[in-house]
């Protein structure tokens, strides 16, 4: 697209970020359940562009220019085309998060100051071989009032089309609801553009593998919310309870090894009597276990697990802090104090005692839905609800306050919280 | 300084950071009076810099180097080193952002997650010819244990380093405190070092002019917290009440014209039929009136105000989401109904209803201190407490619980709020 159309684009999503800020949860709602109702309807339309996308795919992966793994992500079938209208049926019924009143304080007699939260304006979302991503994003998008800005893979391209375009059919049934709320773009050059705008476009969300979210990260001053990397840490003590141990690394190595809150690194205590138990456990359950320094800052997202004897609490807890990106890390351990020490300062944004790191998501913490699993150390951490759309405004209500009648002494601020 | 020389500056700020992360509210608060008697004990020695500083900048000054508003800025007197010690015990009585715990939740029996606030980690503060920000920031960053890295202006370099030295000695009498939370750098060579520095610093706070404020946020992918412009707009609507519209326009105007609050764009409705009064009455409070379009974007932080009469409420907010900086606009209306719409659809931190602009301020909204007043979309909007300065983290607290148990439908979450 050319520059000064994609800016266009920008400017018109902006736009209707400004009317969507005052919509109401009755419209939205009736926005959702009726594009819940759209994707039913085009189920055969839809599943008829992802066969185009998958045989185009197949060619690619034959050549070797595209992984299997990206091809089973690009393929819908009944049980995800089920999950993706399941999924914006979820978030209709989540409540609205905008309009909450977070604060409500009288600054003095009759002038009464009111924390509320609002919608954040426009969202970029660029995301890989994953159609359903778009129907999650615009719904989440849609409930929190937000615009949003489309770049999906290339290689999905059909589906993404027709998805979107089922989408923007349900909206159109809904007259009060704004034009321009979704956009879809579709080359690589839209990526650079979007990445420029940060006059009109305030979050973007990545949605895809480390490279996709490093280089997004290096090429934008706009917010970005998500993670790079996923290098999480089990720290087995001296005094874990070696069952507890056993089940817990496995689960989190093996449960699905390729998930972004699999452990990647297990630092064993040196006191820790059922380290080769362990170790044996592991290996039985398929992994394989490296012992070297150059693995430490590895994300394998496969079975194989980095292994490091650590001779105390201090030195596991040093060396996460210096190896891990921050997502979340687990200590096993029967002793309480410890596992204290642990948590307050292992510097992730999840930090566990005696429980696999495969809990680290937006669904497992009860949240709905998820926007994303953020490693930031500002706005938004860890997994990310409909909340970690929104931002707040401060309304004040008066009667011709100024602020002179306070700096002369005339008038003095009471600071009474009515909520 | 040196590049290899700054990153182990970073490094170690890094470090202290993550010890400051478990350190007690009591060790905090016994720093921070012990900071107060310090900069009390060593008055005349902080005069004695400052008065070097004030005899440098004379003469730049004298050869139109630097303004003289900066000049007063720099110049420290007994009411501005009262109020110095003052802010430090202010802070001191707050109370302590960190470990709060914002959710906690059982995601199944026995099974409890935490959400608990915790502190960003290290801040880089750029600040201008204000030594008063050195003990402000110094005690914001020691309450929220968070480390900091502070480059002043180098017109109060040897105020700044007086006070720096007066403030380690205090925190040096408290064995229990980290070393290396606080650090001082001086050359200019050290902001370009520090804006590099995402590894290491999570967070800029700019203090200072607009052309500081843009060089920082154009020069960096570490997030920034602060606000460039503050162009701030006032409405009077058709249905204005006039004696209001006076007070609060020039309160707006003329109470403190350099603030980032004051107004810089008046516009009125056509059918106003006060408009001509109230434009006499700015007149007589010795305000320039501008009616210009070129104007529109301009800060004057002078008694210039920008006017525009426009023919519709719509017309009014449609201008100021174009041309407002997002800081604090303010709607002069007896009708509610309108006075809604506009807090609803203009898009600013701050929007206000008959009262004055100069109210956005974090005392004056009852914060006890002030961070900044932020116009970003994300983590923090107008004025900013120390709420500010923490973000979360979860804890998941069980007994060897795994995720195999819940995708093979063993087990089912419960999600049971506790607080």
């Amino acid at each position: 697209m050319a520059e000064s159309n994609f800016v266009e684009l920008a400017k018109n999503a902006k736009a209707a970020s400004k009317k969507l800020a005052s919509i109401s949860t009755e419209i939205k709602n009736k926005v959702l359940l009726n594009i819940a109702q759209s994707l039913e309807n085009n189920r055969d339309r839809i599943f008829e562009a992802n066969n185009k996308d998958l045989k185009e795919a197949e060619t690619l992966v034959k050549n070797g220019e595209l992984s299997s793994s990206i091809f089973n992500r690009l393929k819908l079938n009944e049980n995800k085309m089920r999950d993706m209208i399941k999924g914006v049926v979820d978030i209709y019924e989540l409540d609205d998060p905008i309009g909450k009143i977070l604060l409500q304080r009288e600054l003095d007699t009759g002038l009464v100051l009111t924390k509320k939260s609002c919608p954040i304006g426009v969202l970029g979302i660029i995301f890989e071989a994953r159609p359903d991503v778009i129907t999650q994003i615009s719904a989440l998008a849609i409930k929190s009032s937000n615009a949003v800005i489309l770049k999906g893979g290339k290689e999905s391209a059909n589906t993404n089309r027709v998805i979107m375009e089922v989408i923007q059919t349900a909206l159109n049934e809904v007259p009060e609801f704004p034009k321009n709320v979704l956009t879809q773009v579709f080359s690589r050059d839209d990526v650079a553009q979007m990445l420029q705008q940060d006059k009109y476009i305030d979050l973007i969300i990545p949605r895809g593998g480390n490279s996709l979210v490093k280089f997004i990260k290096e090429n934008t001053k706009i917010p970005v919310l998500g993670h790079a990397d996923g290098i999480c840490h089990i720290f087995v003590d001296e005094s874990a309870d070696l069952e507890k141990a056993k089940r817990v690394v496995v689960d989190a190595k093996t449960q699905y090894p390729s998930a972004c809150n699999s452990v990647e690194t297990l630092l064993i205590h040196e006191k820790f009597s059922g380290k080769d138990k362990l170790l044996e456990a592991v290996k039985q359950a398929g992994v394989e276990i490296v012992f070297n320094p150059e693995s430490w800052h590895k994300e394998y997202s496969d079975k194989i697990l980095s292994c490091k004897v650590v001779s105390s609490l201090d030195e596991a807890i040093e060396h996460i802090n210096e190896f891990s990106s921050g997502h979340t890390e687990s200590i096993i351990t029967e002793n309480r104090e410890n596992a204290e020490i642990f948590m307050n300062n292992v510097d992730s944004a999840g930090v566990y005692h005696n429980v696999s790191t495969r809990f680290a998501d937006g669904f497992r913490y009860g949240f709905g839905a998820e926007v994303g699993i953020s490693t930031n150390k500002t706005h938004a951490r860890g997994p990310v609800g409909l909340e970690g759309l929104t931002i707040y405004k401060y309304t004040l209500q008066g009667y011709g306050d100024i602020v002179e009648d306070y700096a002369e002494g005339i008038k003095t601020f009471k600071h009474r919280d009515l909520l």
